[in-house]
């Protein structure tokens, strides 16, 4: 067998156990029942394990030195333009992984599986002390990881590169600070408008079961593929993937907000399409894998907000919506529901912001977990850290460490420097939209009748397929026709809300 | 680490990885989407040989092979009795593990993986003639996994040993000869009694969702433990563990067949709460095994009919039923309603059949099965076979090879020498009760006040956590003082019955 054929069989097996490992992910999050905690954690640091020792082993090891210098990752020998891109992405993958020693990789398994569960504790008792030794430890691994690793313009850019490859912190500040310069003058414009967005409709009571089929309504029309793909509930709502054939997503809900289920229900399922749509001939190698989480978040929050949160999409599903809860909308004209799902306020919580001020919650944590990595910010004091930023960015100050620090589960996951990816996804899915209109003229016309499969086509093509034949910045800039900037994302802010608020 | 303690650990990671696995089967029964077949199928066959190889590999083999031979499994020093048994233990899992070549293990992995899934669609389509040449095939790798292993007294042997160890089918057979000559007339005398046992008020319409709190409610009495463990719906009902601290179970539902769900939860609870009470301290050892499916069996069928079908047990529930289901019942006396279910009457389907009939299902699948193993009987010949033993044991004849010979899952999953632990389940299951009944005289009076634990608590101590200490056949026969017959079973049987039936 020649190696590249050799590395696509050996990287389908540890795509086979990490799937199995997402598995046992998903599972821990719907239906495990509560005493299984820790064994469940065991287990999952198992097969991370074995999963890394597949990559790491002569199983890959040997094929991989026949093509590259395993050091340096340069191609010993000359070839073909899509196997060089392919070596050169399969590489950077072992380099990352073999750089870090087995007995890292089992104790970081274990710690963070760990982590994320006395972080669910800590969150739902609002006891930050409980959780300040793990994250400790978390934060010591962290440190540990970048050493390994070798440190890029900061300590901070050698995590961040993990997520969103070739992107560095210097050029996410220059984007945020674009982006605070725009958002903060119109956030202030919206929060002393006075306007009424009729909220209260969103508020009322709606049916629990009612809620979930038309959110797996809305999905089925987007293309979400039930019979390789399903969705169930958990607290925390994430898609996973076992394979493109399993793709699954998890929703909340709450029987008095219209939004929390169904926003939540979209934004996975935009997810879930990006994996529904990876490449099944190249499953376990770069070429069926998603470009960057900032790509991936472009997915979710296209469908979640440019999509999910526009006209010409209710102007298609407003009606079934009124037919689906007549008491609560019988009578309410569209104007007064589409203003409602797009009030502007700011929030404690990110994953309830709206699309406007959801930048500054990502902002915030950026800021913070920079300081963590790159400066050594005392642990013990982010809540103080993170209530005053709050303050300054949102004017709210957490009445909770449950509602301010202890939010999000990623830092107890040791997912520092994923946090800017949801930023950037923004930033990114205004461009692939405004590309996805150029290509498609009539596009919104054509949603506003319910047509949703055409945008997922057009997605299908110049985004899910790629895989990561293509970097990021160099698909975005392609798509921009010039350099990453925030200005699409706020001039697209600005049409859409001054529709809606004085600006 | 002395090898003890390093097999103790290693084994805990092969336990770990067979764990997950099961999550990945218990997901397939339960939750995955249909589309994902063919990739679960292949993930779980890579779990699976990373298990084995695990067991055969140098981290088991090194330090077992220290103290035994690894050939005639042979300890090489004197060892204390608890770790001389513990040793023989795993040296007899890794010699059955060892014997088997990688590859013939991967391939079994996946046939068996994909003919379970052949047989589902099959039986569904009723089209035994698709499923044959699978079966074939896992007949002919049963044929090689007998020469790997070596043929015991007869082919069939080294099968039935994986199941029940020790037990051979020169011992089944007789116990199956005494059965028969004990059922039969016993099942012809109630064929011609014209007794009416209600039937009827089995069939009524009852609530799904009542049905299912009801029987949680009796596990929940039993000692099943929600928190660590949890009941689920799928085709057929199984239980499954992945850690001590979670035991899952499944059962299936039918609004208009009261005992189709009841019966299958109070089974498969017997088969957790055997789970649950393994010795978590030595998990993934032998010393934390159920000795066997036989025994395994014999807790399952124990709550299922000794207890769930008894006067006793009904007495303290019976007046809970009815106010569960006042409609159907609150008129109605318990005497009826205990006829009704404790009725015996010749059926096509083993899992629905009662306690007499069904040992006479077993019977036939042993006799058929030895056939295909020892006689190389032809696989497409098969339904004729069955449906000729059908009228000759029960006097019915299939009307469909879904309700005939493709009803059970066991041989597509390569399970042959499995069936008669079902029987054997029965036979050991009344002598451990007997048993009980001698240290616990007030036994049936404190169940009849509710007090299902007491039995838990006896069976923990004597059974559960016993673990592969003894072997099934020692633990039987110095529980009944003697040698294992059919009689008291046979006896126990005469005497519940004929207080229904003129026998």
């Amino acid at each position: 067998m020649n190696p590249i054929d050799q590395l696509k069989k050996e990287l389908k097996t540890v795509a086979q156990i990490r799937g199995a490992t997402s598995v046992l992910h998903w599972d821990q999050e719907t239906y495990m029942p509560p005493g299984s905690g820790l064994a469940r954690a065991d287990q999952i640091a198992v097969l991370e394990s074995l999963a890394h020792e597949h990559l790491v082993g002569p199983a890959v090891r040997d094929p991989l030195g026949e093509l590259v210098d395993l050091d340096s990752g340069h191609l010993k020998q000359e070839l073909p333009e899509e196997d060089a891109r392919l070596v050169e992405e399969i590489w950077r993958d072992y380099h990352l992984a073999a750089a870090l020693p087995k007995a890292f990789v089992e104790e970081y398994a274990q710690v963070t599986a760990r982590g994320q569960q006395v972080w669910a504790k800590a969150r739902k008792e609002n006891k930050f002390s409980d959780f300040v030794p793990h994250l400790k430890k978390i934060v010591e691994l962290k440190y540990r990881e970048i050493g390994y690793l070798g440190e890029k313009d900061t300590p901070y850019d050698t995590l961040l590169d993990q997520f969103e490859p070739g992107m560095t912190s210097a050029h996410i500040t220059r984007l945020f600070d674009e982006l605070k310069t725009g958002l903060v003058p119109m956030v202030q414009a919206i929060a002393h408008s006075g306007v009424d967005t009729h909220t209260d409709l969103l508020h009322q009571t709606y049916d629990v079961d009612k809620q979930w089929a038309f959110g797996e309504r809305v999905l089925k029309d987007m293309g979400f593929d039930f019979n390789c793909g399903r969705q169930d509930r958990s607290a925390h709502p994430f898609t996973t993937e076992f394979h493109p054939t399993d793709v699954r997503i998890t929703t909340r809900i709450k029987p008095d907000d219209f939004l929390y289920c169904f926003s939540s229900t979209i934004h996975e399922g935009g997810h879930a399409l990006y994996e529904q749509g990876l490449d099944p001939e190249w499953y376990g190698t770069p070429f069926a894998q998603a470009i960057s989480y900032g790509i991936h978040e472009s997915q979710s929050r296209m469908w979640e907000n440019l999509v999910a949160l526009s006209k010409p999409f209710w102007t298609h599903y407003y009606p079934l919506l009124q037919e689906t809860f007549p008491e609560n909308l019988g009578s309410v004209p569209l104007e007064h529901f589409y203003s409602a799902i797009n009030t502007v306020t700011p929030s404690l919580i990110r994953t309830e912001a709206d699309e406007m001020t959801y930048n500054l919650h990502v902002m915030l944590r950026y800021e913070v977990e920079r300081m963590v990595i790159n400066d050594h910010f005392p642990v013990d004091e982010l809540p103080e850290l993170w209530n005053n930023k709050m303050e300054e960015y949102l004017g709210l100050r957490p009445p909770t460490d449950a509602d301010g620090v202890l939010q999000d589960v990623h830092w107890s996951m040791g997912a520092f420097g994923y946090f800017p990816t949801y930023a950037l996804g923004n930033l990114y899915n205004i461009i692939i939209y405004e590309r996805v209109k150029q290509d498609i003229p009539d596009l919104e016309e054509r949603i506003s009748r319910g047509d949703l499969l055409v945008l997922l086509q057009w997605l299908r093509e110049h985004v899910h397929r790629i895989g990561r034949r293509k970097k990021a910045l160099e698909l975005i800039e392609s798509m921009a026709g010039g350099p990453l900037t925030s200005q699409p994302f706020l001039k697209y802010l600005k049409n859409k809300y001054q529709e809606l608020y004085p600006l």
